[in-house]
């Protein structure tokens, strides 16, 4: 194999691993990258992502067809195929079910930064309305359309979707949006919360984004699944 | 004995486990079982849900009396008995304490599907609201009447009960409730809910209640209390 | 060493696991109980419950005086000595900082129970407002007079105590104690809650306190600190 | 190694290990503590502080330049710089993540305590309102002035800072920062909240600053983190 597939893969589960230590997932969600170079992506089967390992993962071509792959392949393939296929910069995509982002999907209140990490989700999250399943090639593209160029995007009572340039970018998306979700909505429980100007976010951002600093975060996490 | 028996005390016993795990029990709670093809059904005796074995369960006849086990029947053991008795297509019952929806359960607030996994409990859970254990027959029928064809029932201050057409599925209704409980809380702090329709809960339900779905969460979980 | 006392020691050690489990003590808090037909008492040291041992606790008398110990009493010692020798039906306290039973003791609302478990504090839970600690005999002798017959009361701002004719009845009133805290802080956000009657939380009362209900309880925690 | 400078450097450490634990920490975050005796101090690198070891730990002197360490020193080196340098009394410093302080540092409500280990920040929590990473001598001046001789700082949507005479105290500090916004968020929840007054405050504090409080809650978490 391939050494940047082989690479992919070990990162694919480590990204299973955190995104369940963290509880963004339990029995359902998944995570997608592309093999670099390629016109191929890797996707989690059909299984609680705490129990994926690197032979179970589908390799799928951009027209969302299991190309290599023993399990079946979730029932929102689609959802992955139309972002991975549609935007060149995204090389990963988490599907998780944060539950305080998934509080806010479900309200009449948009979620906008407050804090230093929710910097990357200025003007707030959009959400998509449709509550349905991601399960054809429309409904990929209707995501595709909503998610712009956002880093994640809010499915109406049905979790969320994070992408990255690369998978520990597209988690530290998923990790970060349920903490700009938590702090958010606590601070509405206190008192009137002060957002972070569109200046303001501009420059937390440029500080925190550069995969130096993504990439902390990212170890800090891999070594915790490994018990360290 | 019966090779259907003896895998039914396994996922009693895997039941108690998983419910346990999700903290929807602590030191009370039960969990019941029909054995298939028969007048029969298996019950966790009067024993915190977390140390109950195979060698605990007691095996009851639908009067609700105790035909083989070796220690106390629950308290409640007609709640379960009534259930079992009156439903041919509930062949599994939770006796739960979940603590979201116990705080539903003494409000006057409904406990509504927001989100997609709460689709199950569509038009709301129903309230039992006499706070009295449930230990005699008619206690056990009026529960039964409360219940009707829902998967679930709040009793007031006092937990929830869930059913099922196998243990899985009971078990599922369990955790689901909650976290819808979960979820319907979380939107009340911060803004106006935007309940799922009639027919999105319809189509929501129709996707997420096969049993190939309800299946995949259980072994997520299953294998989580095995330490994988 | 007297049997009782020997097996006394065993459940004060046992209690403090237990609380320190529940979070109901980090590094502070005590635990304390009558030796048997004796007129002394078994009390933890100046050390965090999770940390102490049966050779560490100390005997006082029913002045406030260490007969034996290596380790410097709490200073608190007086409101152990106050309560245990006043009340000759009281032969274990739990001295506890539960979170959410905290926060009702710093506002203007009562703590009044709305579910099964919170019985045991039918017509609220008293508040010592007086936020010194209990370093003083008269302090104690005021702590007493605001206990009453209940079985725990709130000290302003810091923490809680719980009292029970045995240690398990202590520790579960302990446990039970921040359960009802919890449940009626969330029906707060839900809705109106909805009180048990006095006439409602008598019969669940009766129900709930026979030791062998309690000690069902007691056996699941102790079991699970035991990691079974 | 002087034996001072030996221990300093393993109490760094445990304070990584207890922040970490008490999830006051994840990927970012830093501890400091001066050299006894010197001009110098210790400074966790870039790296998150469950991970950090003794030989990691960067030596800086009070102009913050490295003077000896392999690792990049944490951008934020500055504040640290600017707070030992300027208070001869301090020389611990904790840069942590604690996340309902943060949820109030966002607000237009003040944190002020309310119960007796919130008693140390009478008055109330000052907050730097600048959402700047502390990367200049600038912005580490500003911030020592909004400290003044509080044992805490508010860090606007990025955080908090906590100081003490000793590594235990300035841990505990952030343990009890956190702690004080818990109780006082769950306050704000339930009703009309009682401040401490500050006669009641000053004299909280009187009793619970002395070392040997301290010291007790800081055995008992690095007994915690060492699996006792």
């Amino acid at each position: 194999m391939n050494p940047a597939t082989a690479q992919t893969k070990k990162d694919i589960v480590s990204a299973c691993r955190i995104l369940s230590h963290k509880k963004l997932v339990e029995g359902f969600g998944h995570v997608s990258a592309r093999i670099p170079d390629s016109e191929l992506f890797l996707l989690t089967p059909r299984i609680g992502l705490a129990l994926v390992t690197e032979k179970d993962l589908l390799t799928l071509n951009l027209k969302g067809k299991v190309i290599e792959g023993k399990h079946p392949a979730p029932s929102e393939a689609w959802l992955h195929t139309a972002i991975i296929a549609a935007k060149p910069n995204v090389n990963a995509v988490t599907r998780i079910h944060g539950r305080v982002a998934n509080m806010f999907s479900v309200t009449d209140r948009k979620l906008e930064p407050v804090h230093n990490h929710g910097s990357f989700f200025s003007g707030g999250v959009p959400v998509f309305h449709t509550p349905d399943l991601i399960t054809t090639e429309k409904l990929g593209a209707d995501v595709v359309r909503t998610l712009g160029d956002n880093p994640a995007v809010l499915l109406r009572g049905n979790g969320q979707v994070t992408v990255g340039r690369t998978i520990p970018e597209a988690v530290m998306m998923a990790i970060y949006l349920e903490e700009a979700a938590e702090v958010l909505f606590g601070a509405l429980q206190i008192g009137k919360p002060i957002p972070l100007t569109v200046q303001e976010s501009k420059q937390r951002k440029a500080e925190a984004l550069p995969p130096v600093d993504l990439e902390r975060a990212w170890n800090y996490f891999k070594n915790r699944i490994e018990g360290k």
